[in-house]
């Protein structure tokens, strides 16, 4: 767009958009260059949205392997690495080992610490979202009510966003694949199972951020299935990961993750295919009430069993086309992630960049600007 | 605020400023008025809202019993009336009726059609909200695909926006006395069940409209139960008043209805006050999901059941602490609606004055004024 644009699109007075342009232009968010004119004449100056002017830190930590990754500001990835790590060895042990991850990718693409507008960090349990702390995560011994933002606060300015791993995947994948629609739920079915919701085209987390947690509905007709959280017939007691392998293991499969489960479809061993099919219908069942709920456009079906995906999608889509209402699921997409094991790191990446160019936080740069 | 007030705080030119509330006053939605000066010298004018700019008008249809509104533009009631009459007698026949209605009370607040700046109908079935069109309707015989909104257009000018009746009393009972909450469910519990859902402030409507459709989720234990929708188990075949009025007619009472019951329940009956609160547990049951799936902050039950409200409130306690996780039951609210039978008429009318006050709408109606 060109100044005249602008003044033109915004209303604003031309003072006041000369003093904004500047304001973005000093923190390089926005370039000048030159329109190729087609009439002859001096080409027009146009303003550009600066991606480069600055990078994006995004960490996807998961119970026992972790993926960085660093990107500009338009959410180009420019650097990507794994590692294995126990997320159970707590959060200065974990942090600091990705804080060395970081600086060193940052050095990879010639950049520095100076250059980081903001940091994005997924883990596998429940976060206060405002805050930035894990809460009561089962799976995450030491980092209850622990700041991230505050502890990255000491090396990198910028905002620190921390969300569960769920919702940064289903974030990744509406914002990939599924932009036109408004509502989205993504599946998570690995060793548990969970669920990150798109409401209104953003992450809906609920009041306590505890929304998604589909893992202990209760099933009908496995009341026999006790479950790690107390009680009885949970969804994830009968289809996780771990249950399934379980089940497995007692029938004399050499089974104790869900990646062996997946290996054993893989093989075509019969009994395997069936425990995960019969997963599938149980992970439909409860899908079935939360279709009728929420009446989501799609439903993304991600985690390590969703490898075994063919077995495990006909079993979810028998039952929600059972059980569910035909209003619900005439237009209803039941698919596989695209993304994969990709699909955290990308949300991420998209959670921290909307942030960091909202409205609000971009009029924040250029108040501080014209105030300096 | 001040004209001066505005300049500043928007940062648009003095020009446009002047245009855009020339445009507004045009339209007799702005006026001004003279602020008393504390500094003795000239009063500096003031710009006010004016609520009596134009009325809105509300219909809330029920099954066999409807409700008119006439408020002004900050959702003051000016005039209301109920009747009776039978959806079912199709959609010519009742919206005649209802117009009739309110030509009269139009007139009986010295008022026009040409003041009405908009209209809101609740209706007991789905709606497709951006057509206004009920779609599918069980109990609606002749309404389904019909416009609404076209109908209306003969007479009066002004949007005309369709909700279901569990939604517009969602929205009724959040923005009366729950707007500090994100996330709010309201269930109605009547002959059968439904379910409105406010998300992030908003009414969540589902991606065909059919969101909060909790009467056709599958309850464990009760597969002997045959379901209208064709399933067997569903929650409102087991607990929607109708279900509970036959199962106390087979005990020998009379009773017919959902009222009959509270009737019973309140003549303190044990068998109908067992029936109730065994009602409650099987609501708690699909609730327990929905809290675990979208974590509101609260839950408000209305209904005619909801009129035995103790002894069905105690039942859906009673499992959704059982069997929902701590984190999202910590904070939860479990209430009986506080505007009753209003709820619905309140949300109607909140809803078309959100809607013509939006942003969107009165740079509309500005930018007509100042192309005019």
């Amino acid at each position: 767009m060109t100044r005249a644009d602008l003044v033109k699109q915004t209303g604003l007075a031309r003072s006041t958009v000369a003093q904004r342009l500047d304001a973005l232009r000093e923190h390089e968010l926005v370039y000048e260059a030159h329109a190729s004119a087609s009439t002859g004449g001096r080409p027009p100056t146009v303003l550009m949205f600066n991606q480069g002017a600055g990078v994006v830190l995004v960490a996807d930590l998961g119970a026992t392997h972790s993926r960085l990754v660093v990107s500009d500001l338009a959410g180009t990835q420019l650097v990507e690495m794994t590692f294995d790590m126990d997320i159970a060895e707590g959060p200065e042990q974990v942090l600091s080992t990705v804080k060395q991850h970081f600086v060193a990718l940052l050095a990879q693409v010639d950049r520095t610490p100076a250059d980081v507008r903001g940091i994005g960090v997924g883990v596998p349990g429940p976060v206060a979202f405002s805050r930035g702390e894990p809460v009561a995560p089962p799976i995450m011994p030491g980092w209850d009510s622990f700041s991230i933002p505050s502890w990255f606060a000491k090396d990198f300015d910028g905002p620190v966003l921390v969300d569960n791993d769920v919702n940064t995947m289903a974030l990744g994948e509406h914002w990939t694949h599924w932009r036109e629609h408004e509502h989205l739920l993504y599946v998570k079915i690995g060793t548990g199972i969970g669920c990150g919701i798109v409401a209104g085209r953003r992450i809906h987390r609920g009041a306590q951020g505890a929304a998604g947690d589909i893992g202990h509905v209760r099933l009908a007709g496995h009341d026999d299935v006790i479950c790690r959280c107390g009680n009885i017939g949970c969804l994830e007691a009968v289809a996780g990961g771990r249950a399934l392998a379980a089940k497995l293991s007692d029938l004399g499969f050499d089974a104790s993750s869900s990646r062996d489960v997946v290996t054993l479809v893989r093989a075509g061993e019969p009994q395997a295919i069936q425990a995960v099919r019969d997963a599938g219908r149980c992970l439909g069942e409860v899908l079935a009430g939360a279709v009728n709920f929420f009446n989501p456009g799609a439903i993304v079906i991600g985690g390590d069993i969703a490898d075994a995906h063919q077995q495990l999608l006909a079993g979810v889509r028998e039952v929600i086309f059972q059980r569910s209402l035909p209003l619900a699921t005439g237009d209803l997409r039941i698919v596989p992630s695209r993304l994969g094991d990709r699909a955290g790191v990308v949300g991420i990446g998209i959670m921290v960049i909307e942030h960091i160019l909202s409205p609000e936080a971009v009029d924040r740069v250029i108040e501080r600007g014209i105030a300096a």
